[in-house]
């Protein structure tokens, strides 16, 4: 199927059809980051802006890498929320980026909805790199590319999201993606974290962490951010470890294929114990990979590419 | 008439001729940006330093974008005056980067005559991207061109800076660039922030908006930065707003095809309405998009280029 | 000789003959920039990245314009080690930039052997650019590089490094590359600086700031760095240049064709007096030249290259 969109918003309003083709195309751009030159002249000439209002290393280096590989130039806008308030709105920010004749801005923002609020009024395609606790589309993409790369399917299978699904635009995103392509999706964490709510979606909701993993075939973590979290919701972080943390025993409970994912940066023994980060069934790693081959893509396909077939001859 | 200048240090040694060289070179970068593929190898293998020793991301990020359009590498240097001052001088740090092989320091102090002082010493070609309150050339350029590029002349046009342009090198600048152009400029602001003394260059001076708004062709609203303005000088942000900002009631006082003009970023509220700024008559935006032609001409011009008949064959 | 490593860590375990090989790597890159456009393909698609846990604008600088010359991607990824501490550990930091196909990774790291630590799980290459006060060795490749090229040889030369001898990694890596190449080493400083157990790698040792200078072909200032040298160690800056630093007088005592050098920045009137620094025996700014040559060469070679012969070529 050919890609249409302009924007990449959310995962939401993707259809199956869409995120496979994006997956496709990824797949496609994999195999340029192993290439001894490392660059197709996909976007060459073109204009891309990291416009990342709230602070990030992470997710802004993998967008300038990809943009990087497909030979556009990329420039990186940072500030805090706070201090564009003081003067220019949001608005006037991107409207002055998008003067400057930028074509891609990809937007990280804490406020729910600002890369769709920019989508209104902009020419240039807008990408959102994490909005608030709503969506990270690409951080979806990138991990059922993943699950895909390793286990070949989405039908059938189930995937635990285990941690803070409340405040997490990570699980929300990979929720939308993995129910539409057909994969069963188990949410588990403390009880003030886990609403109810996300059953009407079609999820799974368990507060037992042995149940959770015990028939998982990939099991998602999230990142306990320790400066973040909301302290009256949230038990202390010893607790959650011992609680919630996944140990090498608890590794014992699930099944011996299961895959480990986590969107990183992960915390060494607290939501994960270190040897399961490591061992062979983590490929923490290789989401970190695919995160950059998704992210073409995603550059690719916004920028007028219509899928993977276009790939091949660059 | 062909440009053989080195540097681009201010508007008031440059003539009227140099300055119509620029925005004719200017004219013929503006396409690159309508392109395709926004690039001309003009300064390929050249290196560019964007010396900023005050804070921009807006200036800078727009001489970035003008470098990588030419194809140049471009590399930033920020820091604080204050934190060069422990340790090496500017004279020190200019002639560090010249012996990288740079071949153009662009730079951004808050003190008066930096650009000059380096241009003194060094090999490179200097660019003055704001000195003190001493003069903003490149900005100074970018309101020409607007102005040419939407009234097609200067000659006996009426232009209204309105605002604090005692401390403002953005007025002095574009003061000396619309004279030399045989434009007629009326300065209006609070009193003790518009002296006198610019009566000698030509100007007409009024502290009346109405008289000063009502025959101008173009309005150019400097921005009132809340943090950096003199208490002692500076009415309250309020009382400026109310005498002095340009609100709908006294657009209706203007000529119906006057142009408003701002460096941005804008203070929505402060010194132009939201309505003002978003009419028709606003070219806010279109500044920022000369801007980066105007950027493009200038390292093209001061790294030996000769005129626009050159880019053509870009 | 050719060149067989994959990381340069330190100058302690390579062979006389492996540095002239850096060198006449570097004399080849000298030429490029010189040249109209100062760009070689010979990294096209690589992708390089700073790791900065320590601050540094001009190291930094350097290594981007080498890599930026060589065509290579460079992604600047800085942050101080505390704010490592908090989340991620280094070697997740490391192995997750390498997971994006990092294909050099260059580290400036306040502990000591980091660059080691890195080396022995990347299958990237690494490039120490300064770890603690052990190693940084592209600096002591310049320095040697420029004192062939002004002296022609090292054997018989007699070199003076001057300053706070015990924290200095410039030391340490100087001292290692001189007495390989064959040329003699005096350390002069505080008594507390400058420990008697250099003299064991062959080292003299003297506080007597006018026997040290008396006979060296070059003299080699180290930077007294106010913020950050131990009080409990470190007399007074004052105290410091009146008894060690150099000035008029003291050159007086000098050879005739002593050369001057300094890694910079100088501290003007403290370990350095302006008028000798700049003089014409001072060769410190071809020094800040040479360093983008040796580390264009360094990058070459832990990215493959072998030597001189193949840069002819580019």
């Amino acid at each position: 199927m050919s890609w249409n969109r302009k924007h990449l918003l959310d995962i939401q309003s993707l259809s199956a059809d869409e995120i496979v083709t994006v997956l496709d195309t990824a797949r496609a751009f994999k195999g340029v980051g192993e290439r001894a030159i490392k660059k197709v002249p996909a976007l060459r000439g073109k204009t891309v802006i990291n416009l990342f209002i709230e602070p990030s290393t992470r997710t802004r280096i993998s967008f300038e890498l990809a943009a990087q590989r497909l030979t556009a130039d990329i420039i990186n806008f940072t500030a805090e929320a706070s201090s564009l308030k003081k003067g220019e709105t949001l608005k006037d920010t991107a409207r002055n980026l998008e003067a400057l004749n930028a074509d891609i801005i990809i937007i990280r923002h804490s406020a729910t909805g600002a890369p769709h609020f920019l989508s209104r009024f902009l020419n240039a395609s807008v990408i959102n790199a994490g909005d608030g606790a709503h969506e990270h589309p690409t951080q979806a993409l990138l991990d059922a590319f993943t699950i895909r790369e390793k286990k070949g399917r989405f039908e059938g299978l189930q995937v635990t999201i285990l941690g803070d699904i409340l405040y997490s635009r990570v699980a929300r995103s990979n929720i939308w993606a993995l129910l539409k392509l057909g994969a069963k999706v188990t949410l588990c964490g403390p009880s003030t974290l886990v609403p109810r709510e996300f059953e009407k979606l079609g999820c799974h909701i368990t507060y037992d962490v042995s149940e959770a993993i015990a028939n998982a075939d990939i099991i998602n973590l999230l990142r306990i951010q320790h400066e973040r979290q909301r302290k009256t919701m949230f038990p202390g972080t010893g607790e959650y470890t011992s609680l919630f943390g996944l140990n090498r025993a608890r590794l014992g409970l699930t099944k011996p294929d299961v895959l480990i994912m986590h969107p990183g940066p992960i915390n060494r023994g607290v939501e994960i114990d270190s040897s399961v980060a490591d061992c062979s069934r983590s490929v923490i790693l290789e989401q970190v990979t695919n995160g950059l081959a998704v992210r073409m893509a995603v550059l690719f396909l916004v920028n007028g590419g219509k899928g993977p077939q276009e790939v091949a001859a660059q």
